[in-house]
């Protein structure tokens, strides 16, 4: 079983039939970085089409059990999240709307501080606010999943302490691998792990030791070191693949409409676009090189079955439901 | 000439007679509180309905000069704020926008962590954030005046010294005076004050030494010794006086959409509601009451007449264009 757990595609058929030929059998997909309630109804309504067009290459999923029809169907079941609480505006009410919309994780910030929590590029990190203490319930008890990966450390571990059920960072890497401000400390990843939450780690060069020339070994060696770390059943793939998406689009993820000044996120002036991916993840026919990759720094054929995909089916067949039936799921 | 720096009354042909007959020449009136830019729209709308259904009484307020010809025509000005910066939602933009639709001061927090700052019922207050500092810098360049009256200690501060213009508590007292969570330590009101901003002292009961038993005297002696503590010139009213409001009202101030509990604010269980007035207080016929008041504790004339309007008068005819045409206002 293979399971993405985050891609920001340019979508298209050509996509589609790249993740069939990587046999992804789920993907995580985002559909909102600074989109309000409106503008996030859109993006579900272009995937409706997609739906509607590409009937075998995709399917929505909403539970776990959706990803063993796709399975036997050949196609890839897609979940849907934000990046940011933006979809929900200023409103609680909207945590239930989105989730039965299909909304799966939401990340309580992206970058900066939100309503909710602190961003990990604010100067200071305050935790949890009075609304995110609401926020986190309501999603508890309609199994949204709450997602702390671009969140700053203390917003991470108070979300983690007070969540009732597990919470993910779904794209990031070790900060003890290769130290970006995006990637995560030890101690941050033990209060997700600790608390049955899970860590996907991430293929965005900026996240990566050595970014567009990191080696394959270096990551799969760090996966391994994380294995032994935190937990075999804790880890999985978050990509964060943005394929063939223009330059455009990552000024958007940056500056959204928060600022009138260009902020180069983990770019730089020099740098302002999307970086290369390195040449063994270029795609999602690339999973093949990363199950290679573990086999050859030691990885038994079991646990390279958890960390690209079992892992986090188990996670979603626990926490997409709500919590009274949760232990009917 | 007398100028209430904060009303948010349920406004009607009769709450506008009382302003007429307490010849009150300008009100900021408050119009958001949780709305959305939208929302906040449909108030400007009801608003526009109102100036021309009562032509006689009201008139809208945009600069300094529009009070010269509501005192020359008889009328009141209405000025536009929000409590909150809800109605600007994620986008930058929308801060010229409002001002050019009329508003004239926003606050950066309502008791809650906003994007921007936080709020003074937060936990911790972790200063202005990334994009409170762009905002600042947008609403300092427009003309939309920072109102930090239900703000934290430190973002006020911040606020302040960020701030290339004057700010505004628009209504609050001295926690010196009554120590009420939303009242002001003496080294927030000089912060804002030092750097050219104003305090307009609150008549709302919990805000008052003794609550809606507070004495005239009381409150009067408070001006006076803030008077000598921040100087004459940066302190006026600010009645904060929330007129024939129903119970439900003050709920939706204090819970708007961010919690599906029951949030008392500055109540509580057994007061859920808004309190009583004091008796000198009831309504803007009363101003003249505050006037005999402040000259019984020995204040003159020529002080009286600057707190009651005259500050505001000079603090509107600086502050309300923008900063290029500042000096030609």
């Amino acid at each position: 079983m293979r399971i993405d757990n985050l891609q920001y595609a340019n979508w298209s058929p050509k996509v589609f039939r790249q993740l069939r030929a990587g046999e992804i059998d789920a993907v995580h997909v985002t559909i909102a970085y600074h989109e309000n309630f409106r503008e996030t109804v859109l993006n579900f309504e272009k995937w409706n089409r997609w739906f509607e067009l590409y009937p075998d290459l995709i399917m929505p999923g909403y539970h776990a059990k959706d990803i063993d029809v796709a399975r036997k169907l050949n196609k890839t079941a897609i979940f849907f999240g934000f990046q940011n609480p933006s979809p929900i505006e200023d409103d609680i009410g909207l945590v239930e709307i989105v989730h039965r919309l299909g909304a799966r994780f939401m990340q309580l910030t992206y970058n900066n501080q939100t309503l909710l929590a602190s961003g990990c590029y604010e100067r200071e990190d305050s935790g949890i606010t009075r609304m995110g203490k609401q926020v986190i319930k309501e999603m508890n008890r309609v199994g949204l999943v709450i997602d702390m990966s671009h969140s700053g450390d203390r917003s991470t571990i108070d979300a983690a302490d007070l969540s009732e059920r597990p919470i993910a960072i779904t794209h990031a890497n070790p900060y003890s691998w290769h130290p970006a401000l995006r990637n995560k400390h030890d101690r941050v990843i033990e209060a997700v792990t600790s608390n049955g939450g899970m860590i996907g780690f991430s293929l965005y060069p900026h996240h990566l030791k050595g970014k567009s020339n990191c080696t394959l070994e270096s990551f799969c060696q760090m996966i391994a070191d994380s294995a032994n770390k935190f937990g075999v059943d804790k880890i999985g793939i978050g990509s964060d693949l943005c394929q063939d998406q223009p330059d455009s689009v990552v000024e958007w993820m940056r500056v959204g409409r928060w600022s009138k000044e260009v902020d180069y996120g983990e770019g730089s002036a020099d740098l302002p676009g999307f970086p290369q991916q390195p040449s063994w993840f270029q795609d999602s026919r690339d999973f093949v090189n990363i199950e290679n990759g573990l086999s050859a720094v030691g990885m038994h054929s079991e646990e390279i079955d958890k960390i690209m995909g079992m892992n986090w089916y188990n996670f979603y067949s626990m926490n997409f439901t709500p919590s009274a039936d949760s232990e009917n799921a």
